[in-house]
């Protein structure tokens, strides 16, 4: 897919990405450059890093100070570039029947963001949106929380969410909102061969514009006791029933 | 349900909640000896504590104070008893066709099984049970993460899972262990009117002899392109299915 060049980050801006999937997935991926290695003797063992990437041995203790609190690098951190912007055209040139798309409304919270794209990737959603300014950059825990989902799930940042979901409707997209306070269940409106899954943060949900930019609205089939899924289990579940639905 | 009590715990060793959604939940909770409270004048609002639970008012910074690095504590603390023990045998006790099982072997981390725990309050699942030696305490984090779902869903802490696996057989449950191994869809393996589903650790999934105490092994449906969902989506996914059969 053609990337936007993004400028080069100045070193103490690149984001550090650790543990094994996510290093593994960032040296596979031909569209992200990684700057430099730091390796245990033991982790350089399942890697084979590409000639020209300068690797550092180190102890558990020295790739410790590289990384957050305690984060669980198993022997790994790379300091990378963040991948290019990639443009919704493009990737609504690439839609297909059966694969859905998810579009995410200020959900801020890398982890959530990270897992989400794990998700996508299991069960072979097309893509994620996310309106530029209310998501998560590129970073360590996100990598982390996306197992590699990060270099191979196409994201798509864009300036404003409402138009982007214009433009996803002219794509043939059926686009979905999830929301506790529609009546239709998700699976009820999962009759169309393209959906977009419309999710936004815990707590305040889709803003009133982004709703009012959907085709239908609908919830989950969740009981009263409790008021709602956090987000990522929400998109788990429904990127599922998508699925499901589109076979 | 008939608890266990425990002994009391020292003052230093209680779990302190905080969060809108999980200080509520344990006051609500008859269960549940909330010791004491630190609340914001505003969030004082959003409560009643009842009589009897001292109650400190302090600002934000000092809340901060009493949490770990950054906990979105919103302006409520409370320092708990753990809840007493429950036994399987009156969960079992407590079964109806078409409410789940969850079991989970080795799964330590709090915020996953606290999210797991929220998921099994949205789909009415029946309780869930873990080893006692390899599952994690009731903690600050893991109340978050479970949104007042731990005082909700019955969780029950055994010392032999095998054992409390063939407890769950007698009990008529028909138990679906989760691994990518397997070769069965999981709504195949979705028939019986009771069903346990039974999941393991990221990375090492459940142990040989608890799949061993499993009537079926059975897959996710997942694409290629990332060897696993983590657990607790993974679990989120398998209870909306298990309810969708249930219906």
């Amino acid at each position: 897919m053609r990337r936007k060049a993004r400028q080069a980050t100045k070193a103490e801006n690149r984001p550090r990405f650790w543990g094994r999937h996510a290093v593994a997935a960032a040296l596979d991926n031909p569209e992200r450059s990684v700057v430099r290695l730091w390796l245990t003797r033991e982790a350089a063992a399942f890697l084979q890093p590409p000639e020209g990437i300068p690797v550092t041995f180190a102890d558990v203790a020295d790739l410790g100070r590289l990384v957050p609190n305690d984060a669980p690098h198993q022997g790994m951190v790379a300091e990378v570039e963040r991948l290019d912007d990639i443009l919704l055209a493009d990737l609504l040139d690439e839609a297909t029947d059966g694969r859905a798309l998810l579009v995410l409304d200020q959900v801020t919270d890398p982890h959530t963001v990270g897992a989400i794209l794990r998700s996508a990737a299991a069960f072979d959603a097309l893509g994620i949106v996310t309106q530029d300014r209310h998501a998560p950059p590129e970073s360590g825990a996100l990598a982390k929380a996306a197992s590699g989902a990060l270099e191979t799930v196409p994201w798509v940042r864009v300036v404003n969410l409402a138009r982007a979901l214009d433009e996803i409707a002219a794509a043939g997209f059926w686009r979905v909102g999830l929301t506790g306070a529609a009546e239709a269940d998700l699976a009820a409106a999962l009759g169309p061969p393209r959906v977009a899954l419309v999710l936004g943060a815990e707590g305040e949900g889709m803003r009133q514009n982004t709703a009012a930019h959907c085709d239908s609205l609908a919830r989950l089939p969740i009981s009263d006791r409790i008021e709602s899924l956090n987000v990522s289990n929400a998109a788990a579940v429904a990127l599922y029933a998508a699925a499901v639905a589109g076979r």
